[in-house]
């Protein structure tokens, strides 16, 4: 079979823009149209030239970007597993295929570094009204969570880091508290980002309840919406951290979305006993955070676990598609707020420029 | 506050019948008014004389039965963190306050023996237009999956034997496939009752997707819609487990709810290496099951796991409900058959004398 | 390189006797000299034709049995990471090559049932003056362990236990008593062999205090002199383990080194809650236990764990030596006990004859 | 009893000197003859009045230092389970009491902040020819290890470090190599102190081969014979480790003594995939880290795990006992460099006033 589509597609240098190509199959091989894909920042960071992972596809001369997608089977394989029109989502992480970890299926913590990724790495991505992709990458999405699987890419990661973050603890101490419930243990997360808002979700559906959302500029209208949806309470943080800690002690677990050390650097401070910082942000801009003694010396005096994750698993996607469902019941406003922003395939060089978004996510509706 | 109120009794000789009694509550007591209420197993075998287990309250010639409750908050305590109208499910086993376990918030793990359980144990239950009830029991149900909450309690103490054959086979081996997915393991589940059918959602919901359900009999018709729905495979029993280990192989994961001796023996032949065998019926009928030396040869030549677990913890109702809310986007159908059973308080006598339902679930609807 | 060497040889028959055969090794190749074997109850089910698991080596019509070794290396390849004069022990366990975890280096979990065993399944064994092995099954010992090497092998094993039951428990409760000991639990070891002595000292060595070790007959002299030097307590067990547990209690932790369904069967009947039944021994008799409805509730009841385990991991002779180098130190009585029993390499065939040794260890001396 | 005693005092200024006291104990209180003890770099800190956490016991005006201690029982209580004669080493850290971790057993993740130490916060120490101590915080230590047991308490720590470590990653990833070996594992350890050389023995033991030890000066005399003995490699890193990154690559543990921050912001760039970083050292002198956003970058690309380690628990004494006892038969020359320095009672102070030690470890030796 073979198709003519076009896509979004960017080199080194940064956004090319619209290309239009010839997609072709063989009759072993699946066609995926796209119905949806996220916008995320690495996609903005691909267009403006500034990701040094990138790669292109080999023997290509320019990468087709998107990673967070959701597809319907447009040619399914005569004796695969899928049929056309199921519902599927890609995963981002690909195995290098040389280290044992990869050819565990655990592509996730690849030892090699030579693992791929969807629409970033060496293998092109669904801003394309079609694409293909290998079979076991695919995850079917369950009925009744269709119209959210979107977001299972964004919060597959998070899964991965809650996961380590619960099973480090679980290694070491009996983390709940007296009446079994994780009431007794403080959140705070940094950011207001989609990320942040999914990690509270994931915390909320883990059982914390003090769940701090932080950013050092006030909220704006939808973030308040979901602030107070999610019984989440805000902290603006443009002064930093320690009025928070003097308000209401320190933190069990801080979970950062900046990747920036300044804000590492100071939080630390203020952590409790046996907590744990994840760290799964990105810096996008020039910054620096002083370690001094002081902080080495919270750091194992107290027991500190500072751990670092990225990307989803298989299993991370199947979780998120589970949460997802489970948060269709309980939020509904807030995923409604999630996936409101809907623009065209045409769109999306535009939106790529544009440094930031007021949205909380920016969907691409291919239907559109 | 003083109420006068109905209930459903019975002593040591098994059911007495409807009694009124008077429920006075002080200032800092909360009220609860039942909603819902389910019937399980354990309910008919008290409603006959024939749970060995009960215990009377303290000073009282009756005990109050049923222990899957949803409630309505009637009467909240001032400056407690509930309020009239929030909707709760109360935990069924409470702590000894003498083990550490307990102590510790982990009254699903007493090791002392001296705990109570609500409605069985010397605990009152909610079988009771109104009841009062400790506020530390006490789990608030999120909005949007009130309507399903009643099914909490059952689901909740296959959360904790979940946690313990996923947390028992990490500390082991990578037990999932080398596609990252659980499509390589098998799942028998013996057993066609609610705790079995939950117990495969569960299993779904951890990625599981070959699961084999059997029974003695062929399916009625809702347990057929039901193993559709969820995609499961049926084994008729009849005549052993032989023939189903035959056609597709030796089981990963074997999770028994008849407690019968001689299915466990059975079964125990047929597991794959570093399987696990999850016990979690109590046998209702005499019956013997015979180990032989072939038997006990496979426990150790496979790493085999056999575990028992009972109740469920207080994040076992939490992560009920988070999978309960993700069911209902899921598999809406399936929770209708559950729920749709609806008796009314007056049927209660009627139904505990059935020795057997033909219904998936019978549920106790206190506003009929 | 070419060797003319002897070995004690088995068919599906039983013992051939003593071999006489020609060793030839590439250049690449690594040849062994025994130094020390043990014999275990393994070798003499082979010796009589009672070991359904012996499979003959490819294209050979006889199988050099033999598993507990300790070899020098006569004849080391160029560039490997032995020497000449290095002392070694192998690994019993080889795995299969097929399937994910043994192609992990964890064959002690082999899925496919396909792996080779030393001296037991399609790998000659080190009864035999010298031998041919795979280097990455050899370990190498370190100074200072090298006269208690021959104990590696059976101890490695019970290393892959001690792990499964730890972290077993470590995923459920915090198991340490309140003072952070292990003083609260106790443990219980059936049968009064080589296997039971070295597991006592691994709980020894792991913190447990009170262990009682049973056996039918009363004790013989060695066997006290262990019992006293390790500060067990020993119990009679002719008539079942009802009196020892009027007397201490249930058990935490109970290892079984018989095998007998009837031994498991009455003492899951003692368990404490949350406690673990190591099953380790393979039966050698015929024996029956019967499981009834009330060792099921207990199961389920009390939270139990049943967990079997065979064979050692690499890293369980690693941690083998190292616990008989701290042995050496804490019970040099008890390991000279072990080892003082050294018959020479023509004794061998006459040995594997008796039914059964009085001796705790017994011990071919190869330079005798 | 009452007896007239000498011991080193220091108070907030530093060392007071020796003082003499009288040391009165109730029938059911134990008193201990100090043995040897070691002298830490607490210790000094404690002398020059440098260590912030120093707290007086209460109603004190002088706290009497020394915690690395190995004492005879000089009087027992009656019916306790301690006799005059035994050999005993008390632990450190004590539990607050109030924080669910103490009351569980396990002040070494005390939450509270409360606990309090020995020689160090509102304890007296061992720098005293008789203490009393509390018959819950003592380890008898097992014959054989008699000679060596003042080397548990730094060794305890470690023990517990470790843990962390192995639990961290058996949480997440199978850890091990292809040959079921930790082979293909490096590990750097920064500082060539005691504890170090500890670490690294420990290391070995946890089948650990490929062992770096690092220092900004060459090696004297007796560390390159314990460099030797226990087969390490040794790095001079007074240019930093990007020369040892070259070489050998990526490191996948880390063991800092130092507690430098610019030694954890540079060395964070040369770790492995799903490495760890355990921060075990408290800094000695005014330094600065500098977190860059690279650094960040490399924390959440390479999900590594930094981890801050303290103090000793009571299994962790257990746990280095039988480590020492290994060691005694495998390494006998590095335990003989560890415990030939012995200085007299009355030298202690003159010893605490050196701003370094040239040897591995000082000991005190309270018989000479």
């Amino acid at each position: 079979m073979e198709l003519e589509t076009r896509a979004v597609a960017v080199n080194e240098k940064g956004l090319i823009g619209i290309v239009r190509y010839k997609l072709s199959a063989d009759e072993d091989e699946i066609i995926l149209r796209t119905i949806e894909a996220g916008i995320c920042g690495t996609d903005k960071d691909l267009a403006m030239g500034n990701l040094p992972q990138l790669k292109l596809p080999p023997g290509q001369d320019y990468l087709i970007i998107g990673h967070e997608c959701k597809a319907e089977v447009y040619k399914a394989p005569p004796d695969s597993s899928f049929k056309e029109g199921d519902i599927v989502v890609p995963m981002v992480r690909r195995g290098c295929g040389i280290c044992r970890l990869c050819k565990l299926g655990m592509p996730e913590y690849c030892e090699s570094g030579e693992f791929k990724e969807l629409g970033i790495i060496g293998v092109n991505g669904c801003f394309s009204e079609f694409f293909k992709d290998e079979l076991s990458a695919l995850i079917k999405v369950p009925k009744g969570v269709e119209d959210v699987a979107v977001l299972a890419e964004p919060l597959s990661g998070l899964e991965k880091a809650m996961d380590q973050i619960l099973s480090f603890q679980r290694g070491r101490i009996p983390w709940r508290c007296d009446d079994g419930s994780m009431n007794c243990r403080k959140v705070l997360i940094i950011g207001t980002g989609p990320i942040a808002f999914l990690f509270a979700m994931l915390a909320k559906s883990n059982g914390f309840n003090n769940i701090y959302i932080s950013n050092i500029r006030e909220l704006r209208k939808d973030e308040i919406i979901l602030v107070n949806t999610l019984d989440l309470k805000f902290y603006n943080s443009k002064d930093g951290y320690l009025q928070l800690y003097k308000e209401i002690g320190p933190f069990d677990l801080v979970f950062d979305t900046t990747g920036l050390p300044s804000v590492a650097a100071e939080v630390l401070q203020y952590m409790n006993y046996n907590s744990v910082l994840l760290l799964y942000g990105f810096p996008r801009k020039d910054d620096t955070g002083i370690l001094r003694p002081k902080i080495m010396n919270e750091i194992v005096y107290k027991n500190l676990g500072i751990i670092g994750s990225v990307t989803g698993p298989k299993w991370g996607f199947e979780a998120a598609l589970n949460h997802l469902a489970s948060w269709k019941s309980q939020y509904p406003t807030v995923l409604d707020i999630f996936l409101k922003t809907k623009i065209s395939f045409d769109e999306i060089p535009d939106y790529l420029k544009r440094p930031k978004f007021n949205e909380i996510k920016v969907i691409i509706d291919f239907n559109k």
